[in-house]
């Protein structure tokens, strides 16, 4: 390919609305144009990168069994209502009706395809396992897509299926398909990628693993101990509490203030009561904290949602010095939340609301972080206006109440698996995820497996995806400096960038057009900039098309008898004699290649740990809500 | 990929929805699966064809200079109404609204993508021409899916865009895509597609080509002379009619019918005058012209439609043994018709319309075909009920009339090109199509290159497409037998079908694995049935499955010392000895490569001719509506 042909401008200036690199410089290099709001075109520098990206993917889902299919985009809702998920996703999923009123959506996600698409053939234990892929286009109704190629609308993924007759048959399975993704990752040039515990989200599920690219610019946080190795994403992370703080020493901090000295009773040392103090106007924690002369960790805090669906009231006591973790209490209550609007006569004393005596209507629910479990010498909410009670005991107070995780770990917290205090938060992108799904899909669409004894079981499945244009994106994120990306040699658009410095000289013009046809003669994928511009413009170009290998002819380099041979990256540059020159980058690439297929494997895979989500298929959300619902 | 793995059921009933037969093999082979009215999944016998046959369009598309992109699925209403067809197209297009409220619609084509992906780049003549391609999935909401693969909702299509400074430039390079398209057509096996003139549709444009694949299971009319090569789809196929009948000698056939004999006046042989005669209750010309004792070329018949938008009524004069070609109607128009609901008091009278002293209301138009023009002698309605015209002169009668080719094409009828009375109609599946689009796009767009002597022009386009599934459909169609497909070896899903009869024979076994070992060392694809199930089971299946090769290791094979290698068409079939059957099947395999690989070039490409839509952008439809308004 000539430069001269290449489809797409490359310019200097950053775009305004850009706000990490890898977007900006995806941008300025001429790889991807915006359609939409988080709809991209591909031009063909990144198209080549996303075919490139495509096929090691291919590889290795064969490598592991996996068969290639094709499902649909557009799909009747009908097949999602036999999931159950038509209900249950929200507005991310777009809902739409056909010419003739049928409602169809945009598949974000292809379980219900999959099993669709096998339901009849897996009906004998002899047909398992098996597992069926595709690289697809999806659509995923974001409200806030951003950072260009991380979080789109529509993009293009590898989603897997695979299934299995027992749960071992799929845990083992899981384990070659997450060696599988270490490779893919590993020959896309991000050996740094980590597998951390997760969330299953609204894919249901007992295990998830998310491939997390560390970065500061990734949207999610990783609880990582680097005394255990313990990862997870921030959604899945097991909070473990301090050890309860001990019947504390309450005095007043200040008694010299007239307003309080005057008006709430004498707290006697280390008195166990229950006492109700007067507290006019002290409606956060950090107020009545610091009035009563208590840490924050010495508080039981109301925080109050509403379920999205019905808007009935969660109220949720956690430890005052803790955040909610708002994914963990979705997966107990099984629903969405959002934090509650409260109107006069809701019966709660917004500011003032505590577990002792808390009556709430039929149909809300009163819930408690683990946290609190066992502690006493607490303050909360006196549920009357300007009252706070002191001495609240847990085991005395709430006598019947159930403790579920439901807070955010903390940089320095407890580690769940090690139980050392060092936990440490970073960010990272998340680049691939594979669930152990179990029967979720296979059950509620029906699909029966015969065993050996002749009995009928729904089996169970695995799924697997890596989005290809946000691992394009991802690389590119790592790999780049100030004047573009560096892209590694397995994913480059071309793996040779051939520079003709100053082509409008015959010599120099000869010498270039001979080095074209012998690198292509050698089946090496050159890019030939033979443009008669100036050597910063050829340069800058090739700085935003990030070829790893660059090659250069100029005038100076043709007195000497030689070319340049320099990589993307600086890490080498020589000159070598003409003749010699094609078969030298050759080398290099075959290198450079060869490079990127050395393996590491440092992750080592966690099937079980603090971080799981203890749940199987949709049910125990369903019992979770169902123990708090007990409570009222 | 051993049988015993592979994902899919086969089977032997036809299933009852299927009414051609390659629909009915890929679901009996377990190709496809559907998933919803016109919407299939592609399970990976098909996904393996799909590939290669995607494969071989990348080629020849990278070989004319073609650079692959990826344009989005969902895109923005607001990049349709640039071009105008937001409006214009009908309900095919599937709109809807995505969670902001903001309208998209799924891109049944590309043009405006392209248009907006290259609109900065194609900024100044020296970039030009350029061509992009994608290969991407589409959907179109057909009111009526069917054939399975050949006509559906959801499909995957290449697609490519060229961009060109001047008309001669896209001619020229329109000719290359075109030989391109005969490329690919013969190498997926089907040399004997062919070209023809078409109509420009909604795509606009001036001239365009869809290349068919005669079967009489076709959706598509093709007209064709043998004598010149004249080739058309009868959306675009010119009529010419035959010579003007002379002033006919009229008399009444049956004047012993008491009712007419008595009613109408007396009609002198070869009076040329204009005769009101009572034509009581006939209302259709098979009546009328058996009362007048006219053939039905002597009559001038009317035809009423309906603007799709508006309502507004289209008097249509055609001869009266002719049919209206309403595509031409439309592109007259420039706007779609469907036939007229009359009601009482719209001024007609059903059954008695003719062109004389005929008023319409203000915004309805008459129109004349070009079969009436210098004609006399007709009859036609009396515009008052029950009475007929006899003796009707166009040129006297109908003065200052114009007429437009609004005419189908007849078996038999004069071909446009040679004017022999040649045509003839045949049935076929179009298999791919190109247009010179012109400026239609661009202009609408606002794209403008700086030309050499500084001015600004929108440029030109072309666009060219081929479906992937529906090419994959038509070549099952064509090769085939009542068992099953017969894969060219291009396109085929695997290359070598290896069939072990008697797996449960040690020695047999042993000899089928390693064939299995020796055919993979050779790089050959191969399907192994390694199944203990019967011959017949094994036979069948692999029939279903259409590989081009199969190699049958049994007992008795094993007895002679030698393997069977037979082609699935039946016309290979010998004995090899079992050291030699690998080899022997991989050299088979090149041969059956090769042969594809020989493109012939019957067709000659006809960018003139008197199929040709004389129409550039949508400005002459505009125009012609023009010209029929002002008639009013």
């Amino acid at each position: 390919m000539k430069m001269t042909r290449l489809v797409g401008e490359r310019f200097r200036e950053k775009p305004s609305d850009c706000v990490i690199d890898s977007h900006a410089l995806m941008v300025r290099g001429g790889y991807i144009k915006a359609v939409g709001n988080g709809i991209y075109a591909q031009a063909t520098p990144l198209r080549r990168i996303t075919r490139k990206i495509e096929e090691i993917i291919r590889q290795e889902m064969d490598t592991i069994g996996g068969q290639e299919v094709l499902l649909p985009v557009v799909l009747p809702e009908s097949l999602w209502e036999e999931s159950g998920r038509a209900a249950s996703v929200g507005s991310e999923l777009l809902r739409f009706r056909d010419r003739h009123g049928s409602p169809h959506l945009l598949g974000m996600t292809h379980e219900e395809a999959a099993v669709q698409l096998v339901r009849e053939y897996g009906s004998s234990y002899l047909r398992y396992p098996f597992m069926i892929y595709q690289i697809q286009t999806k659509f995923r109704d974001e409200a806030r897509p951003r950072g260009g190629l991380i979080r789109v609308r529509e993009f293009t993924m590898k989603d897997a299926y695979s299934f299995h007759t027992s749960l071992e048959d799929l845990q083992e399975y899981y384990q070659q398909c997450y060696r599988a993704y270490e490779r893919i990752f590993a020959r896309v040039g991000l050996p740094q990628v980590i597998a951390i515990a997760a969330d299953t989200g609204m894919m249901g599920g007992s295990l998830s693993h998310e491939f997390m690219l560390p970065t500061p610019v990734g949207e999610d946080t990783l609880v990582l101990c680097p005394e255990c190795g313990y990862k997870a994403n921030m959604e899945a992370a097991e909070h473990v509490a301090e050890p309860a703080v001990e019947s504390a020493v309450v005095s007043v901090v200040d008694t010299a203030a007239p307003a309080c000295a005057a008006s709430h009773p004498l707290i006697q040392t280390g008195s166990p009561e229950l006492a109700l103090v007067h507290t006019p106007g002290m409606r956060s924690i950090e107020e009545v904290c610091a009035f009563l002369g208590l840490q924050e960790a010495q508080s039981c805090k109301a925080v109050v949602y509403q379920t999205e669906t019905d808007g009935r009231l969660v109220v949720l006591f956690i430890r005052g010095d803790l955040e909610v973790n708002e994914t963990k209490l979705t997966n107990l209550l099984g629903c969405d939340v959002k934090p509650a609007v409260l109107e006069e006569g809701c019966g709660l004393q917004v500011g003032f609301i505590g577990p002792v005596g808390l009556e709430l209507g039929q149909g809300n629910t009163i819930i408690f972080d683990r946290s609190l479990q066992g502690a006493s010498g607490l303050c909360c909410g006196g549920n009357l206006p300007d009252h706070h009670y002191t001495g609240l005991d847990m085991e005395r107070d709430c006598a019947g109440a159930e403790f579920h995780d439901l807070a955010k770990a903390r940089e320095g917290g407890i580690c769940p698996s090690c139980h050392q205090p060092a936990l440490t938060l970073s960010r990272g992108i998340e680049v691939g995820n594979i669930f152990q799904l179990g029967d979720k899909y296979t059950r509620a669409m029906g699909m029966l497996a015969a065993n050996q004894s002749g009995g009928l079981e729904p089996p169970v499945m695995g799924c697997y995806g890596i989005g290809i244009g946000r691992l394009a994106a991802s690389v590119c994120e790592i790999y780049r400096d100030e004047h573009g990306p560096i892209w590694p040699m397995s994913i480059a658009p071309w793996q040779v960038h051939l520079c003709c410095v100053r082509a409008d000289d015959e010599d120099v013009r000869a010498c270039a057009d001979g080095l074209y046809q012998e690198l292509q003669r050698l089946g090496i994928e050159v890019l030939y900039d033979d443009r008669s511009v100036s050597a910063g413009v050829i340069f800058s170009d090739a700085d935003l098309l990030g070829i790893p290998v660059r090659m250069i002819a100029s005038p100076r380099n043709l007195q000497s008898g030689c070319c340049e041979l320099v990589t993307r990256d600086k890490r080498i540059s020589k000159k070598v004699s003409i003749a010699d020159t094609a078969q030298a980058a050759a080398d290099l690439v075959k290198r450079l290649l060869d490079e990127l297929m050395r393996i590491p494997s440092n992750n080592t895979i966690r099937t079980t740990g603090g971080a799981c989500i203890p749940v199987s298929g949709g049910e125990s959300s369903v019992k979770g809500w169902n123990i708090a619902r007990t409570r009222q």
